[in-house]
């Protein structure tokens, strides 16, 4: 048996609730060997709802200062000073290693921070504090370690994103989809810190830190919000071919450090045109992976979970190895006839009547619906022939094969059909 | 002075020249302590490229086998059998760790792989081995890890996805983009192993094996590649609102492994439709994640070569840490007003002769040049108004600012113009 790691949680808001959820329902403590020792809420916690002993529970974060017995402190109180800052700068004075979801902590003190755990063992990680739902920090810090990071840009704030996509697509004024964020709890009462643009310029900060090895001052951001957007500027954009996206953009020129928080028109024939919604979406551009594109769920409690979670158990590396390692589970492999699917299906037949009924009788004999049909001419050159494109509903494989095979022996059917799956991920 | 990691690389074909080059490139010995010690290629290398002492040359990987002045053996050979198998399973058995790009080599001895390395502290890493562009195998192995996995799905041989969207956007019939593909040499003078949906099944099989923790037979999966697909069903596909892709998809459902590879139609507003060319793309369902996306350049040297090197860093994690930690570059902030780049102009004037020329005038005085033009009505309800919608082609933050400030003052100027910056990635 290894040894456990030990952690102590601060704050069960959002982030936090999704970590005690995600950490209880895969059984993170059995899988990774990792307990928590401590939590600190102001609210009140069902115990039961850990199942666990042992547990330390504190109504006042400031008590872990006077608790030592974990190895990593989850701090997921949020603010940029007062005891979220206690805490953490306390633990890294201790040697405790720190994993934080707190993007204004981190933006603001990176300098301090960095010189804090400079030539020590222990570490402050913060994959959660940047587009909860894509492993940003871990691309910069492990997958791009090689290159030279050339240019960041992105779409890093949900409610935001989620007013835009709103506004366009429901042909509605700002205030109208600001107001229905706000019911669906996207959007904070004061939404300032969303829709100016301070929280993009938060994340962004701590991109252009970690990509460029500097120390980015966040007063040094041009930082302009989506307030004065207008509906009539979406849709003349749109007519145009772009759409209008709340982007963080860093980048270095010529020693120089560009940093730029603002709505801008972006082309439709890019990825990040298509990130809609609470969605985030980064490019990064790199001198040898030219560029990758990453989306994830930008707000809500699960995907920041995750990546909680991930900074947790790449603490506890070595145990994570020995579990990867670990049994291999016995599952039963699926035959393509197992598949259950809709259909393309282009039939070549003799241009006479009855054809259709004759098909469609196949179907019916074996459960298989018609969601659309095409008859054209123009692509087929052959004479007296029709082509007839049917796409199906969701059928099995095995009734299609069935009827495909009796319709390729039907007398009007001049070629083989051909078929192709249509996949369907809702 | 920490202690130097030392690598031998077996094998300097088109990911081989790509580690190397990047390995000079970005001064990896320097910055990370990675020193080459041996290099087996049965092409002659330049040794000036490295231009640093004390690297063994073999003209046969064989001859490693009695070679051990090295930590991490990279593999960059291929074959699931023969020379390439014998040397990797020769350094695990010693107690080497392995990084390797050689996905039939991988997805074939999954089971044997992992039991040599059970228990033990070395390891195989093999991140480039899947989709050279994207951190797939990090995602799953540590962003991930908390999370249960429930689908993955994608484009995963460049070689197809470049055929595809070629004959589409070409309108070209399968054979003559594959010959183009040839000549451009995206596709091997046998490209079976690409369009036949084999080099997809091995991915596949190595998903589904980390995802699942299976051990993936690669003869149980369902395999039809791309080389019956004609352009007419490209056509019409289109025409029903899909995109013909490749795909690679593993899933678990009631204890069965459904583990298929073949062409499917897929909607146009589905992410991966738009994953176009040599890209790859994949989409990652899990419980707590919900729906992440990623793409990535899927062939080529460069983009494989960063897999590599991410897996040879991860090794030497310790120097890394370091590293990242290291002295902070001191850059020069930038202003928004050094900005260049485009614009989306909205203006509000008086409905009368003069008002394009009068704001085509203060353009012109200020290098600012139009790219297109709209003048409509019906959006705005203000009447005996115009309102002029203009994009432009690059101008200086500055010049934009200096002629927005003098239109705004012309007097059929009714409202302050709107501006939104248009941001082009290319």
């Amino acid at each position: 048996m290894l040894k456990k790691t030990k952690i102590a949680i601060a704050g069960v808001g959002t982030v936090g609730s999704g970590v005690i959820k995600l950490f209880k329902k895969n059984s993170i403590q059995k899988n990774f060997g990792i307990e928590i020792t401590a939590i600190a809420s102001r609210r009140k916690i069902k115990k039961s709802d850990l199942g666990s002993n042992g547990i330390n529970y504190f109504n006042d974060a400031k008590k872990l200062i006077d608790f030592n017995n974990y190895d990593i402190l989850v701090e997921l109180i949020g603010g940029d000073e007062g005891i979220s800052k206690t805490i953490v700068f306390d633990a890294l004075k201790k040697g405790k290693n720190v994993v934080t979801a707190n993007k204004a902590l981190v933006s603001k003190h990176w300098r301090k921070l960095n010189e804090m755990t400079q030539g020590k063992r222990n570490e402050i990680k913060y994959e959660a504090a940047v587009a909860g739902g894509i492993p940003i920090i871990k691309v910069l810090n492990d997958f791009l370690i090689s290159n030279k990071i050339k240019k960041i840009y992105g779409i890093l704030n949900g409610t935001s994103n989620f007013i835009l996509t709103n506004m366009l697509n429901t042909n509605s004024k700002f205030e109208k989809i600001l107001e229905k964020a706000q019911e669906l709890g996207y959007a904070e009462a004061d939404p300032s810190f969303d829709i100016d643009g301070v929280d993009t310029s938060h994340k962004l900060a701590i991109l252009s830190s970690l990509a460029f090895n500097v120390n980015c001052d966040l007063k040094s951001i041009y930082v302009d919000g989506i307030r004065n957007i207008e509906l009539t500027d979406l849709l003349y954009a749109n007519e145009l071919g772009y759409k209008v996206k709340l982007l963080g953009i860093t980048q270095i020129r010529k020693k120089n450090l560009i940093n730029f928080v603002y709505p801008c028109l972006v082309d439709h024939n890019e990825l990040i045109s298509k990130v809609d919604g609470v969605f985030n979406g980064i490019v990064v551009e790199s001198d040898f992976c030219k560029k990758s594109f990453f989306q994830g769920e930008g707000a809500g409690s699960q995907p920041t979970a995750t990546s909680v979670l991930s900074d947790i158990i790449d603490f506890s590396i070595k145990e994570r190895k020995e579990k990867s390692k670990s049994k291999i589970n016995i599952v039963k492999n699926t035959n393509i006839l197992d598949r259950s699917g809709s259909f393309y299906l282009r039939f070549s037949t003799v241009d006479q009547p009855g054809v259709i009924s004759g098909i469609t009788n196949e179907f019916k004999k074996n459960n298989i619906s018609m969601k659309s049909m095409l008859q054209k001419d123009g692509i087929s050159k052959e004479k007296k022939c029709a082509t007839i494109v049917v796409t199906t509903h969701n059928c099995n494989e095995k009734d299609m094969m069935k009827a495909l095979k009796r319709i390729n022996n039907l007398n009007f059917v001049v070629k083989k059909t051909t078929f192709i799956r249509i996949e369907n991920f809702k």
